[in-house]
């Protein structure tokens, strides 16, 4: 397998970290967005939407969206849920976490870490949308220690992502003490690695 | 089953589309969002995301987020592809309709149709996305009859909801041939509802 990748993404190293708890060997392929090189010619045929992460098989089959990546490696391990209810729930937090975290948390620490000064005007919304999901986590996990079900799935993976690094896109995240031993409960896999180590 | 729901919705109607399709029975509970009826102290136990749509089963189990929904009742259907490659597959295309898709071609079309004056300054970066996520359908289609398959499945019905009222947010779908005969394919299913029928 081949994964083309952007160390940075937080949606790539959510691909990153379940290839480490499954120990599956792959071929990493850095890609510099900043350079284009998602967009070029190549590269759009593979992933016309031209984006990272994306997974090659080795028969040369394509597969894009990190969370659809995840579901794809983790059917048939402990990190799919087994009954058809949690499978759902799982998604239902996958699909949270594109619809209202990561456009929120994600773009916020996007342009406050490359300091895009064309684009701060939407700090002002992105701030908000952001402490609101941040918020939904919160509540969840006043009563829960994993996302569904008795240990991390999917659904913990795709959220660890980019709440870990929320601190970047300018959020506080010390008025959140469930989140904090959430994402420490995450770290604690024997298998963690961090988003900004480089794949062997 | 009970599914929480908002009649112009587009993320409601796909479930009430595939219910349609399965033949599933289920009471219909109208909330008005306007009314913030989905912001209830009630309704937020069930959903603290304060969204429709919201299935709840008969054992009082809740589950939100259309696409998450839409997965739960599909599986072990012929709506779910069978081979897990075709099951990332279709939801790679159901990430990128709430990514790409919805949050320009959706919210385009409520702006539009409720004429909110305060944000129909935002149509001028929403347009040019929606018209971004229609190419990449456009191309697809090109060669192939649905998205995932031999047949229809969850991803057509995701993204057939908010692509059929498209014109709605001002997107002329005219220069689409391919998106426009794949529109006609899913209608001609002979369970087909449209999303202004009220269910009984």
């Amino acid at each position: 397998m081949k994964l083309y990748d952007y160390l940075p993404s937080g949606n790539s190293y959510k691909v990153r970290l379940l290839m480490s708890y499954l120990g599956l060997a792959y071929e990493h392929i850095d890609l510099d967005i900043h350079k284009g090189e998602t967009h070029s010619d190549d590269f759009k045929a593979k992933n016309p939407a031209g984006q990272i992460p994306l997974l090659e098989l080795s028969d040369g089959r394509c597969l894009a969206e990190s969370n659809a990546i995840i579901f794809f490696l983790a059917e048939g391990t402990p990190y799919w849920p087994t009954s058809a209810f949690d499978q759902a729930k799982a998604l239902q937090w996958m699909f949270f976490e594109q619809y209202k975290h990561e456009p929120a948390i994600a773009v916020a620490r996007f342009i406050r870490i490359y300091a895009i000064d064309s684009r701060s005007a939407e700090l002002e919304k992105l701030t908000p949308r952001g402490y609101a999901a941040l918020d939904v986590m919160e509540t969840h996990l006043a009563d829960h220690l994993w996302f569904v079900g008795p240990g991390p799935t999917v659904a913990d993976i795709a959220l660890y992502a980019y709440t870990h690094v929320a601190g970047e896109g300018g959020f506080d995240l010390s008025k959140y003490p469930n989140i904090l031993t959430w994402l420490d409960r995450v770290s604690d896999h024997p298998k963690h690695i961090r988003i900004t180590d480089r794949p062997d």
